[in-house]
């Protein structure tokens, strides 16, 4: 992996879900990443509460405005609310968790759900009370390199409003 | 899953692999499409060879636009040569497959490999001979909704170049 796509991974990692702008990495051949390149990275106390692993996948490139982060919520944890300026979509890979928008029920997703966030709309993902959860997150950015602005935590109170099992 | 969501996976269904135009979905609140909810479709052979099975996993929808699709070659299965307007991200998801730029030796991806193909380069992706491959694609428009042009079929020579186990 060349020096310039690592730092370009590294940014990614830094500031996917830190409210950082990303940068965007240029190719003009096809580009591999083999898994293992990119460290694993511990999600801030700032922006989740638990334990929180990001996985980068791709930054943004070329003319693609979008880029990917795995996240993995250990059972407990959970996201702070934030908004998308563009919007983004999450594909669960494994586990079930659960995802609330501001204002409606908290709704649980499993392994194969694929939630669609649209810009602007206050909402928060993490893992269920007693399992954990892992999803794919794409989102993209309007040229400025930020694809999240995050919010306050999800409360004790407001994370034990789901009741199902 | 609304009407309008369904209609949209479907025309994302028809139109993924197939050089047609993609709808861009427009929702309010977040959505969540729910695993089992989309059909499996067949890849056609016109711009595949061999036996490829295409699941839509999300639409252009809102601000984004890129959209994304799970595709299983089975052994021996590949797409045409072919090239993005914008580009694509491909995340190995299951097993091991080949890809190849024009004019460059093929090359084997492994389950959590990433391929940034940038924009224009002409490329295929598939299974190996023996061994099935699944990956997520995330393509993106220019806002036509054109996310691939197709070309003429990897030949069986062509396909043979790959020595390696």
């Amino acid at each position: 992996m060349k020096k310039s796509m690592i730092t370009a991974v590294l940014i990614l990692a830094a500031g996917l879900f830190a409210g950082q702008a990303l940068a965007v990495e240029q190719f003009k051949e096809q580009r591999i990443i083999r898994s293992g390149e990119t460290a694993s990275i511990k999600g801030s106390d700032k922006f989740f509460t638990g334990n929180v692993r990001i996985d980068p996948v791709y930054p943004a490139n070329n003319a693609m405005r979008s880029s990917g982060g795995s996240v993995t919520f250990e059972p407990g944890a959970r996201s702070n609310w934030h908004i998308h300026p563009v919007g983004q979509v999450l594909i669960v890979t494994s586990g079930v968790g659960l995802t609330q928008e501001w204002g409606k029920p908290i709704q649980e997703i499993k392994a194969g759900d694929v939630v669609i966030c649209p810009v602007g709309v206050k909402h928060w993902h993490g893992a269920k009370p007693n399992t954990s959860m892992t999803h794919l997150s794409v989102c993209e950015d309007k040229g400025d390199g930020v694809v999240v602005e995050w919010m306050e935590k999800v409360t004790d109170e407001q994370y034990s409003e789901y009741k199902g099992n």
